[in-house]
């Protein structure tokens, strides 16, 4: 094949890009489309779930490792104890100005000793920067937790302040006062240096804000039309400007400092794109587990229980149910990975 | 919540299972709305990936690591010079009997001095056992490596060799003799016991057969039978006895004794569902790699070029496209991550 000319190239780099916008667009359909004959499926499940004790205890227990890893033994004790119901819902299916890929994580408990919530709903809105940069951003949600409860150390509290502030400034105008300025700001980035991130409990995913920055529905907005423009022109054969605004190192910085939970969104994505829609098969991978080698898993759960003297035997719950009948899937190595 | 007693708990899961199965409904559909969304846009991506040099062999190059990792500075070489295209098509999409999660995966070459097929096409059938496993299951590819040229040692040769022999066998009608008493079984195991997986090259993927066992279509056939009565069954509320055959250890073991590449199908459903669908993506990577930090890339490089002398440089095969205006990429470490 003979090497292509510069501007050739060039056209067909254009060309993969008008593509790679369609692909998009089957994305997104695919998506609606997906959550259409999903519905009464999930509608089902919550109804079946709602009558079966730990349901989601034990759906969290088994989700995949990079998922599982979030989780800390106090976090599991707290899910085994008094988690209800996850839901996981995709509140801008059809609005034109937002995305089919936000979501809202909810996660129901019963009363219990470690906080006052009942719900804890996590909002993800999927949005576009002018800088070019795509993702999840969400916003740190408040965690009452009970005096000494606070499996965070502070974080979510911090968090959350910080966001009240920030939001408080922004509506007061004062355009000149810089947000690492305020004293939230400096509390909460001093509190993240002082914590060992790889110890913290799932519960700082609460507070998760961005992995690259804060983007709001109106720099989005704004990013989405430019794109548009310019793949019009594109499709005319017109010459494209890519006056995509340089990323500011700046505020990425800032932001990266007061990141309470820096792989949130990879979470985010992780529960409602491979738990959520895959959970009956976890739940039933919790019984097979179950009936599998016992000696094995006794072992591996001694040594864990070494670290947490108060950890639930969450494995344990599944025990009541135990029958060779619900153990109806396949013996193959490859699907016991998970 | 009150503990639900056993026979609550087992209403419960035999609902679980009818539901489970609706869901697995929905995602056939949704692989064929898939993949009629798709095709057209397939289409045009192969037109204008023909007009662009090395396009394929830049995709499998950053592919994600968990691909990427299973090949050889060799392979790639052998991308590098002579792949075409990679086509993916799923070939039982409205078969009742077959599966819309069966594919072929077929590799182009141009003539070259390594093999002398221009074509190296795998299929892959998503079969069920009646012992209760479902997965894809293939046959080995016979490649005609010229001389001195094998990166398999052997191995795709003596594993197409076996599947000839037991389909001579199975033909012959001589029930008493067992496939692992053919002399073809005996070189192919000792063949594998002499050879280190880890080193193993790419194309040992085409020998791929089963990570459980072969199983047929007519057994997959019956498998899904079955399964289609005790739905039928669970829905009228009838009592089902789940009579599935015990997985019989002997023929497992046998398969795998002689599987050359153990986790080729999870390599085949990397490239159909991972790879094939985002395959500009990867393309644009490569470009974006190249704009990156140099120094850092050729420091990488260097140490890997002590490996093997004869590795082409295959991001230099990026350099002739290198233009800032391709770079409409976000500049997040996340979306870096491939």
């Amino acid at each position: 094949m003979a090497e292509p000319k510069p501007e050739e190239i060039m056209a067909n780099f254009e060309e993969l890009n008008l593509l790679e916008s369609e692909f998009e667009d089957v994305e997104l359909e695919l998506i609606r489309k997906t959550e259409a004959l999903h519905a009464p499926l999930y509608k089902k499940r919550a109804e079946l779930a709602a009558k079966i004790p730990h349901f989601w205890a034990l759906v969290l227990e088994q989700s995949p490792p990079e998922l599982d890893n979030f989780f800390q033994p106090s976090d599991s004790n707290i899910f085994a104890e008094c988690l209800k119901t996850i839901n996981v819902s995709r509140f801008e299916m059809d609005d034109p100005k937002g995305s089919p890929r936000s979501f809202t994580i909810e996660f129901e408990f019963s009363e219990n000793k470690y906080f006052d919530n009942t719900v804890l709903a996590k909002k993800f809105w999927h949005r576009k920067s002018t800088d070019g940069w795509q993702g999840h951003v969400s916003e740190p949600v408040q965690i009452n937790w009970r005096k000494g409860q606070d499996l965070t150390g502070g974080l979510t509290d911090a968090a959350y302040k910080l966001s009240q502030a920030k939001k408080k400034l922004a509506s007061s105008g004062k355009k000149d006062v810089k947000e690492t300025t305020l004293p939230e700001y400096k509390a909460l980035a001093s509190k993240i240096e002082e914590s060992e991130e790889a110890s913290n409990s799932f519960f700082a995913w609460f507070a998760f804000v961005a992995s690259y920055r804060w983007v709001s529905a109106e720099e989005s907005e704004k990013a989405h039309k430019i794109e548009a423009e310019q793949k019009e022109k594109m499709k005319r054969g017109e010459k494209v400007d890519q006056d995509e605004e340089e990323p500011t190192d700046a505020d990425e910085q800032d932001y990266q400092e007061t990141e309470v939970f820096p792989q949130g969104d990879e979470v985010a994505a992780l529960i409602a794109d491979e738990m959520w829609p895959s959970a009956i098969k976890y739940y039933k991978h919790a019984h097979e587990a179950d009936d599998e080698d016992f000696s094995e898993i006794d072992e591996d759960f001694d040594e864990e229980n070494d670290q947490s003297e108060d950890e639930v035997d969450i494995r344990g719950l599944v025990g009541k149910g135990r029958n060779s009948k619900f153990n109806d899937s396949p013996p193959s190595k490859k699907q016991r990975k998970f």
